[in-house]
């Protein structure tokens, strides 16, 4: 399968001159922190030295899981569509966040195991995945067709910057078998509470999990990995991680399973990280684990465990005050303001 | 001296209908995490089911310091005058976040060494504190001025959120004292770099600060404790926060500096805390050791050390993320969405 070439997005000369405008910047040396950090990716993504950010586009990827039937989430499984319908209608968190921040929505259903949703983009690749317990969650055509979507999605789609959100019951689960076949980690370290399992509840969900890399063990390359344990909606997710960075847009990483997208999506194409700000750290247990594995430092950590996209939302505005201060505040030069010395 | 009345900001009616609320809308419960919390803190602030955040006001809080000419900082007296330009003209770190944020900005002069710079509103005490390592930084009578300044500029603001930022060559090392005498921990748990101070620079800082503590050592109450080793921007932010919490506005807390005016207003006039949203944990060594000992949790922990409020200005869209999720969600039951068994 066909993956774009990445931009080369850490350029020493640009990263060299956005530092030293920051570094004159009225504040004494590194102190806007992590800010500073932000800026500076910002740019390099963007090539530029001054990034503007245009038109940011909050995409919830949705669909079912085969796994959901399992009794690994304490929802059932017609909530997917449910939900699909709440934030068409502007009353889940993500619709109340994008208004508010000016990011445009779009419910993208991947295979949601219900009709399409008036108001949806159809993205459909089936009624949600087969059951990973007994064997692949979906075939290597339709592993393809979902990436190739995702991609064509966000070629397709203003702006330059893309917001991940999510939604799909038991997909929790599908991110963990990820993280376990990604990483190596034990599985016990991958797997959490989900949308709040108690502790039977997470018990059987591991139990299921182990049935299903038991069941996929013959996965070996990333593709088939996430042919076998990933749902539609992740693997639509990682087409568009790959197409964005080859794009120069940034991508804005919301909690646990947009981070499994991400993760596929670089080890599909490595690199794609550089053009990934990831927006918090979940409190569903094994993200902070994956976060630390990815060398990922998110900006926010407030016990978020929502998905949606509702801590990429959150977290929008220090991307727009990272760029504004880089462009607008005045130097120690310009102010006539006296430097240490 | 008269501190006004503090309303019961914590309401157990009020506080178990808010919960009620945001325990019903379309999320696994408690999925929001801190941003729940910070919603229900907003209620009850406002003395309402659905808070609503009006014409937020940034005030930065300017003065000089008698200390800054014992070398307590890495940066010369003077800037103190050039940056509270740099404010005004827009090219302050704080001016870029207020105008992005939509916050009314207002440098108020608490004690400057410098004349009155246009634009900037006057409730100079004097120009410059007195040496705190000599015998108290003010008289009491200026002390009482700086209070009573801070409670009527509050009074006289439109809206009902009051950011606090400041900013004065020398602050840091008034904070240090105050913490301090207000904690009762060793000095050198109550001092850090400031703006950057090496090694030597540090050294010499907590001597002086002892110097500072010894010729003080007679100061035993907060006001006196304030008189002594505070700041004219401390003491006047000290009197706002008790001001805009007896009015039920939301306080939000920036850094280390800003850290001492509540713990100095929370001494002088119990319950203030409750009004206040600490927006980050600064970088500045002491500052997480302080937020500890107030019980606050911070939004934010982004390695800021600017002050101005630039922290306050970055956590701000929290806060008004947290007042439309709780307006604007829908409830399971309005959105049809099937809950958990």
């Amino acid at each position: 399968m066909h993956f774009p070439d990445l931009p080369a997005l850490a350029e020493p000369d640009l990263a060299a001159r956005v530092q030293h405008a920051l570094d004159h910047k009225t504040k004494p040396l590194g102190a806007l922190g992590r800010i500073e950090a932000l800026a500076l990716q910002l740019a390099l993504v963007q090539g530029v030295e001054r990034p503007v950010l245009r038109e940011p586009q909050l995409v919830v990827y949705a669909a079912d899981h085969g796994l959901s039937r399992r009794g690994v989430s304490a929802y059932p499984r017609e909530v997917t569509p449910q939900m699909v319908a709440n934030m068409l209608a502007g009353g889940a968190a993500v619709s109340v966040l994008a208004r508010q921040q000016g990011l445009r929505l779009t419910i993208a259903d991947c295979g949601v195991d219900a009709p399409l949703a008036e108001g949806a983009l159809d993205l459909r690749v089936a009624a949600g995945t087969a059951d990973a317990s007994t064997g692949p969650a979906m075939s290597a055509e339709q592993a393809r067709q979902a990436l190739h979507q995702g991609m064509a999605l966000v070629e397709r789609l203003p702006g330059n910057a893309l917001l991940l959100g999510e939604m799909g019951i038991g997909n929790t689960s599908s991110a963990s078998l990820l993280m376990q076949r990604l990483t190596g980690l034990p599985l016990a370290d991958c797997v959490g509470r989900g949308t709040g399992l108690d502790d039977a509840g997470l018990a059987r969900k591991l139990a299921v999990l182990a049935e299903a890399l038991a069941a996929n063990a013959a996965a070996q390359s990333p593709l088939e990995v996430g042919t076998a344990l990933g749902g539609f909606e992740i693997l639509t997710m990682a087409g568009s991680v790959i197409a964005a960075a080859a794009g120069r847009r940034v991508v804005v990483v919301d909690g646990f399973i947009t981070t499994a997208a991400v993760a596929l999506a670089e080890a599909l194409r490595p690199g794609v990280l550089a053009a990934c700000v990831f927006a918090h750290r979940s409190a569903e247990g094994p993200h902070a684990r994956w976060l630390d594995r990815l060398g990922a430092r998110p900006l926010l950590d407030l016990d978020l465990r929502l998905g949606e996209g509702s801590g990429a939302a959150l977290a929008w505005p220090l991307l727009t005050a990272a760029c504004a201060l880089l462009a607008d505040m005045a130097s120690f030069e310009s102010a006539g303001v006296s430097n240490r010395d």
